[in-house]
């Protein structure tokens, strides 16, 4: 069996006019501002409380993942088919892809084989521009703030040694990651160590999906934290005045883009940060977009369902009053293995054993989705090295638990391949849905807030606190911070904060080495180790096997 | 009498639906790609090479400016106006706003006044995106190169130490001049000197800027030259295979871009290159894409005739065969007091003896364009300081040279107040104009090359070349570069290389310090004196006045 790459699937589509799909949501033309014929985007006045309210949102998330990822986004697309072929009105909502990566190893990131969404190049390039905007707003702040430090008139006194706002660009470029800027005398600035990060990486970008309206991004923004003047009093983007200038350059980007699935069913993607130091989801505004105009609203969010989901959670769904139906926990029978003890080199042998002890893991996710007071679904999203007995395994072990699990075909089907993932959906949201609940809510004390997710979602039996770390805590509170959402920054290898600890890892202490705070998102980020923000090119880069034909045509974009 | 701000005028208009806008251009809706209802982009099929020929090139360009320029682009924009007033059917064509110097001193680029294109706030942030595509190409590129030097097995063994290309970034920051990159250990690459520029001075812009279509953008991105290998090798962008990659990111970059003046004529605004380094005017696919669509395009080219026109004529028309049929010289009184030795201070103090005097700069402006086998007309863009017998003195001595001048007034009254400049350009096209004729061939050597420019156009005596000069003359022969049009890097303010010598200085030397090279591009670039590549915010930035509210309305914009 041969399978085309997913450029050529996506290619090999006759895309219908953007348009067309809005009308699907019931949304006129004049209502969508279009770019090109296969993509738009969707105006603010289009959110409807009333309608988020009865309109049902389903969570996509994962087991613990190995380095390739399980398909969550695959999935995702996969079951929004699967539920518009079942006779409901779904709309999939997701995250913009980076463009540094697409040059790198790991390729786009709009789904796999014949779950799609479309115009896959133009969503992995520019698209409407988002990213950019982003990385725009991000970079005016950091020349606002470095043209501070240089005005003999117009100086807020800032010690250029304390300064945490980072320059961004959408660049996988590890030369960039630390810096010696204003070099070459004093026409040039104040010389001071700096660095850039990747733009999904940015703070603005956080604050641009945590915001409700452009008077609350402005807000947001006006409250990012820059650093202390010498006399240690903190300084934020409001003292430069710079949160309207900010706010103006994301004036098209807080609207959320509307594009289409390879079934011609809406998608809506907006907004891409980070799921290691943010909180790796879609914009809120687009999540209640599409429930306004949506019967159905499948998103994801990044890493395994002890980030991306309790991220979503705790921070997102908390805050925007959201209220999630049902949990997809997608797992593989390839990282089944893994967990079970599987090298990589044998991830495609089939290992019935492997997989029964690797179940733990999917085990402990699927316990922790139920202390949120929600139902989860398992779709196993199928590959070809998947035995029957294997996948039998793990639908009886996960109805044993009183979970249904079920075979997920989107990628080698699209919608036919997700039939029963759609209805075992469908019958959680109709039958099984309450009211979910957070696990802490955001007033609670900070060390409290890092405990019970530690405890409850990674199985920690304690939390240790660095020097560094203790000292940041002083500071938030000093900062008056305390309010903040717990954003957790762990590698997304381990339950636990050391990633060679697989499947379901017990009695381990979990150490907080530093705290960083985004004051504009509202987070407080516990560091629990290295976090990469500037991915480097791999040594042949993707960018060489590309190629483009004078009348536009791509190959070699994945 | 009190005016409006420019954003205030271009706010109260109501903008027509950009499919109308078209449609005056006989372009169908299906064939335009709309970004939101106002900006759309031209696919480049549309360029027809007979209807190019048969229609009429007008070239806007100016005096010798004072710092605050003398409006070429709100007279373009007005004469365009003032030509369909007329009954001819005339689209303006101009080069795309940089976002830098919007948040510093200078504000946008989208005319003034009456004489406006609009949308003015999309066209001077993001517009269509051009300007970011340009800018992630170009670092992409420079990601690769260090890249290269980090990876082991697939190294072109370049010497970083000889790196000419750098990164750019849209943004006026002086903080990134001049930097260190790749510091904090192995990990990070390998550390050297290096700097951002503004995007505008990027060689992908001026690229883009000369490119016929895909084809050719990516075979002068390939020809980019880097810098050597330590064995003193030119390296080049194909040897990196990033062509087709940077070729990818400037797929939709482009296609020129459609918006509206104030009146509901078709603008054409695409390609920003910098006027200082580079050909500083539009693309040559958008000026085509105006002659294929319309009877008169209006376009402009950066800072003095002695420089913009000079390159829009020996570089720009004679690569692509165009044929200028008529020069709009462009004067204002203050810069003719300027000329004749006014200070800043009483450049608004009418002084008929100074303006006298200052006449010589554009009497020789006057004689350069007629060297070219054009004619020229002038235009005298009108202010409330103007005195009646100054405005009479210059059409009058104009008339005595055989040359028309007429007072523009589109900044007070659109296409009212050009009538008068409108059927001038008329005559000349319809009555004088021949073929032009460039005034170096690229063929011949570059010393001949450089010396006509600055014998004829400038008016010196002769010109020197220093030790890095002549060094540099050697490396172009070596490389082969010696067939490239000459890119003159020269100071605006002056016909000289000394921008104390204001109006027609005579007997002077002109000195090429040293000389870059754009392979890409073409393009042999002289450096006569310091190039300001990447400016800086002013102490108190535009940015601290600007405004948005929740509806997405923009204030302090200019």
């Amino acid at each position: 069996m041969t399978h085309l790459s997913d450029i050529a699937i996506a290619q090999a589509k006759r895309l219908e006019h953007i348009k067309n799909i809005a009308a699907k949501l019931k949304v006129e033309e004049d209502n969508i501002e279009m770019y090109g014929k296969y993509k738009a985007k969707l105006p603010l006045s289009l959110i409807d409380d009333k309608k988020i309210e009865n309109n049902n949102l389903v969570l996509v998330t994962a087991l613990t993942p190995t380095p390739a990822g399980e398909g969550k986004t695959t999935v995702s697309i996969g079951l929004t088919e699967g539920l518009n072929k079942i006779g409901k009105q779904a709309t999939v909502v997701l995250r913009e892809p980076s463009l540094g990566p697409v040059f790198g190893i790991k390729g786009g990131a709009a789904g796999g084989g014949y779950s799609q969404v479309v115009p896959m190049e133009d969503i992995n390039l520019h698209f409407t521009g988002d990213f950019s905007a982003v990385e725009k707003a991000n970079n005016l702040l950091s020349a606002l703030i470095d043209n501070n430090i240089q005005s003999k008139t117009n100086n807020l006194n800032i010690d250029p040694r304390t300064i945490l706002w980072k320059r961004v660009i959408d660049m996988n470029d590890r030369a960039l990651r630390d810096i010696t800027i204003g070099l070459g005398g004093t026409a040039n600035g104040v010389p001071r160590q700096d660095g850039f990060n990747i733009t999904a990486a940015s703070e603005v970008m956080a604050i641009l999906c945590m915001a409700s309206d452009l008077e609350n991004l402005k807000k947001r923004l006006g409250d990012i934290f820059i650093g202390f003047t010498y006399k240690n009093e903190p300084v934020f983007a409001r003292d430069l005045k710079a949160e309207n200038a900010m706010a103006i350059l994301l004036k098209e980007a807080i609207k959320p883009n509307l594009v289409q699935t390879l079934e011609e069913n809406p998608a809506i993607i907006h907004g891409g940060p980070f799921a290691n130091i943010a909180q790796g989801t879609n914009t809120i505004i687009a999540t209640k977009m599409g429930l306004s105009l949506s019967n159905y609203v499948v998103t994801e969010a990044g890493f395994g369902a002890d980030l991306g989901a309790e991220k979503f959670l705790n921070i997102k769904s908390q805050f925007a009053k959201l209220n999630p139906k049902c949990v997809v926990l997608v797992a593989t029978i390839r990282a089944l293995r893994h967990h079970g003890g599987a090298k990589s080199e044998a991830y495609n042998t089939p290992d019935l054993e492997k997989v029964t002890e690797g179940f733990k893991n999917l085990e402990k996710h699927i316990e922790n989705i139920r202390k949120y007071n929600i139902e989860p679904v398992v779709a196993i999203n199928s590959f070809v090295s998947d035995s029957d007995e294997e996948v039998s395994f793990v639908i009886e072990k996960c109805a044993s638990l009183g979970v249904e699990a079920v075979l997920s075909e989107g990628w080698a089907k699209g919608g036919e391949g997700t039939r029963d993932l759609a209805k075992a959906v469908v019958n959680v949201v109709e039958n099984k849905a309450t009211q979910y609940k957070p696990l802490y809510d955001w007033k609670s004390p900070v060390t409290d807030k890092i405990e019970i997710i530690a405890k409850e979602i990674y199985g920690a039996k304690n939390v240790e606190y660095s020097k560094q770390a203790q000292l940041n805590l002083r500071r938030i509170n000093r900062l008056g911070f305390n309010d903040f959402a717990i954003c957790m920054a762990k590698t997304q290898k381990s339950f636990s904060d050391n990633e060679f600890l697989i499947g379901r890892p017990e009695g381990f202490t979990v150490t907080v080495r530093e705290i960083e705070i985004a004051a504009g998102a509202q987070f407080i980020i516990p560091i629990l180790g290295k976090m990469m923000r500037m991915p480097g090119l791999p040594s042949v880069p993707a960018s060489e096997n590309m190629t483009i034909d004078n009348n536009g045509v791509i190959s070699g974009l994945s």
